[in-house]
């Protein structure tokens, strides 16, 4: 790669209390997963700073314990397409779940907000990290790779439904009266393992194809499955060594299954404070700290360590724990940077409550953005997932500060080029597996 | 009930082909189910005539056969959060089936849709009349019975859902770092013969409490589902004294149940068609016959008749059919009204090909206003959901030339009084179960 043209890509991870479960009890915060004025200025502000996307983190359920962004929050989907007519460049991304949702309804969906986005929009695939959520649909939280297995096969059968109208196919000719032509329609009778689908779908391709497919499983199951399919991969990653080697591993396995390994752009989380001063972004954490509840601090620990840590002694090391079942990502690079730095739990448990496991990046517009080039001219990172402790400000301070200063560099475009989500990344519109 | 102050309740049935299989074919026609720019100006003309709602219909899947605006369509759910940011006041509804969601899901929709709307959704429970939508989830379309045995159980876990924060519950403290009062907050616990859902949802309690909802189920059980559960119902009628013995039948069922009759509004089905002659309104009706293809016309009677109709011949009488697993409403109505008319088969094709089914009222202004006061001022209607055969001339009409006369009547609104759509159908907030 050609590294003074490559071109940096920015996400903003948009938890409306901010990131930092104390974020929205900063002065001046603005905060509410249901406040979509809020919201719309936060996506506003993003294509302001010319960010390739915005993205919407979900799980289908709700606990008192959650980060509280999470707690109680507007639905992704709906939220997309009433910000599709809010803005009209920027990318638009949703979690959805294929363990609690059917491939019929989710791929008509997404083409839907693709077409009604005129071709902006991501899914972020997830197969669901939190096992009480079953309890919410009726059945059992299948284990790990039982849901990854149900998740390749749901992801074959929406891009086959995503495929199942060629070009064209909407013709609305007056004069014969063929409003479509059937010629161009294909039935996709899909029979697999866990899904049986006729389709086609009752809507034609959309302006991407396919909606871009995003994957941030860290897993060996989902490290596979983002290497098969994901065209963006949200990393979780504290050192630039390990970054390296992830990127690197998701690249060999992609290039294994035959795909073209630069189709695949890798954004690690990264938490941005940013100063006047590199004193007054240190002044702007500690206060968080001391905003922040030391209960939720653990359990937004345990959630990602997958275990429940009442009763360990927080001044001791960081105990052994076994792999669990939920947010495999997070727990493997927290228990690396515990043994690396001799973290007690209490030591962990006040890291993890700034970034939630994520990089975190302190200091003036200078400091940040050279964190990022750092990671992006190394090849440790395609771009970056932006995840503010709180808004408007830690965000603000980011598009206005330290975005320029990118822009300065060459390394992030001034305007946008184009005009849907993959023209932003890069990424052409799949070929129609009926037209090849 | 007063018929000095009652006043009418008008919702558009969006089908943005028009209502007409042919109607996309008339001179100046604009059609295409997934042209947003031009169904969101057909909403905001509605929203300019004071309709209490636009709705629309679903089915999850596509049929070659179908009426052309059901073949390629935005999905309702995301294009009504794109119409609740392009309009203001009025009500919008949107048809979602209970056996091919997940009712988890389809709470947490709706209430997201509620709340960007600010209080303004609503939905049309069914059931699913295809019986082929099954092919598209991987399972067997459940008969009809069952159907509705499911729809209820459903229902009752949505409203349960809905109400699991009490008002109030999203406190925000940013002194006592308390985001949510977590004695407001109720688990369903709902362990059914169908579903077992844990709750509670992730999103409040909505600006309506509940969305409005709408049913238009005409078998018995369909009748029954209505009468205890629908706040909106539409019905299929040709004859002012068949809709009052269905509303009197509704009404019956509805006190059976305990609830009060009042908080039910019925709205048949009627297609306008209106000319500043009787002769030119004729004239509209003679060219829509012109473009309609015999067979598509065939296809859409025996659609509701939920027989194939290939097998007898057009010029006998219409054959007696036994009742089908589907639209049970248009096939009652349609056999009734060929009895009463002694129809060929042909002659029911071509009236149905026309209204689909349902009422057809063609003339001047004041004909088409006065066929609506008959129904209205008779009981037999609270009013109506308009069906214009093509878009935008015959609803333009309808908006610009009846609505002026039913306001100078008094029998309709000049301008909206409340901001919701439960205030526009005078139907108060239902109590939330937890708080009683």
């Amino acid at each position: 790669m050609n590294a003074t043209n490559r071109q940096m890509h920015l996400g903003l991870y948009l938890a409306a209390t901010g990131h930092h479960a104390a974020g929205w009890r900063m002065p001046g915060a603005q905060a509410g997963g249901q406040n979509l004025p809020l919201i719309t200025r936060i996506a506003q502000t993003a294509e302001r700073g010319k960010f390739d996307m915005v993205f919407f983190a979900d799980s289908p359920n709700s606990a008192p314990n959650m980060h509280p962004g999470m707690i109680v929050r507007l639905e992704p989907l709906t939220l997309l397409a009433a910000l599709a007519t809010a803005t009209q460049r920027i990318g638009l991304a949703a979690t959805v779940s294929t363990t609690y949702t059917e491939p019929y309804n989710l791929a008509r969906m997404m083409s839907s907000l693709d077409h009604i986005s005129n071709g902006r929009v991501a899914w972020n695939v997830v197969t669901g990290s939190f096992s009480e959520v079953g309890e919410n649909f009726s059945k059992a939280h299948p284990p790990h790779d039982k849901r990854y297995a149900i998740a390749a096969e749901y992801l074959d059968v929406v891009k086959g439904l995503w495929d199942g109208w060629e070009d064209g196919a909407l013709v609305m000719d007056r004069d014969t009266g063929v409003y479509v032509d059937l010629s161009k329609r294909h039935e996709l009778n899909h029979k697999g393992e866990f899904y049986s689908v006729r389709g086609p779908l009752n809507i034609t391709r959309s302006p991407q194809g396919h909606p871009v497919i995003i994957q941030a499983g860290a897993s060996d199951a989902g490290k596979d499955f983002a290497a098969a399919s994901a065209e963006v991969i949200y990393s979780i990653q504290q050192e630039l060594e390990s970054s390296l080697a992830f990127n690197n591993d998701i690249r060999e396995r992609a290039r294994a299954t035959g795909r073209d390994p630069s189709r695949i752009k890798i954004l690690p989380g990264v938490i941005p404070l940013v100063g006047s001063t590199e004193k007054e972004a240190r002044e702007k954490l500690a206060r968080l700290g001391e905003l922040v509840d030391p209960k939720t601090a653990l359990q937004v620990l345990a959630e990602r360590l997958g275990h429940n840590l009442d009763r360990y002694p927080l001044d001791a090391l960081v105990p052994d724990l076994p792999p669990s079942d939920g947010m495999r990502g997070h727990a493997e690079s927290l228990k690396k940077l515990a043994k690396k730095h001799n973290f007690t739990l209490r030591e962990l448990r006040d890291y993890t409550s700034v970034g939630y496991g994520h990089r975190l990046l302190i200091g003036t517009p200078e400091q940040v953005a050279d964190g990022l080039l750092e990671w992006f001219d190394a090849g440790a990172a395609d771009g970056f997932n932006i995840m503010p402790p709180w808004f408007p400000e830690s965000f603000d301070d980011f598009v206005d500060h330290v975005v320029p200063l990118l822009q300065s560099k060459g390394k992030f475009r001034r305007d946008y080029a184009g005009a849907t989500l993959r023209e932003h990344l890069g990424l052409s519109v799949p070929p129609n597996c009926y037209q090849q």
